[in-house]
């Protein structure tokens, strides 16, 4: 899906790292939201309060998920999920754009 | 107005000096856009197809408008014009979140 139609954009943005993360919050028709960010090069860390489902739009980037040692390579399109209230973290190595979805 | 509704938006982002500058298009119902975006503190120029609102929701910055050799200095909530087929300068001094309208 190229677009999302019939949402609520919320005008600011939230800022994270100083900016270097960023994202837009979309309500969805049915009731859930999604968030499109940027992130900029960078090492960052995040937890969740929900499940998210990383949806990577363009970027290289690794990521290490909850309860593993390993780095997982992202290059382009892909997608990863991170289970409800637990941590991530992200070495980012290009500009990266993503969608982000919760439930 | 704090959000948009009943809208589409773009889901790609739109990435401008390797990711200083990017932003989100939003479709409004009555076939206008706007997008919405954020500017990393440096220097840049634009150019306009269309006139321009730009509307800042927060950040500190300086832009320097067409046919004009001064500078404006905006700190947090602030709008400015800038006319179709211009070009524009601005310095961009600490993260800023913006909303540009096109007419």
């Amino acid at each position: 899906m190229s677009q999302f139609e019939q949402v609520t954009v919320i005008k600011e943005a939230n800022i994270y790292y100083e900016g270097k993360v960023t994202s837009r919050t979309v309500l969805l028709p049915d009731g859930s939201k999604v968030t499109l960010g940027i992130m900029m090069p960078g090492s960052y860390e995040f937890g969740t309060d929900q499940h998210e489902t990383m949806e990577i739009l363009s970027g290289q980037l690794s990521v290490q998920l909850p309860g593993t040692e390993e780095w997982l390579h992202i290059d382009g399109q892909s997608a990863f999920e991170v289970p409800a209230n637990t941590r991530f973290k992200l070495e980012i190595k290009t500009v990266t754009d993503y969608c982000c979805s919760y439930s």
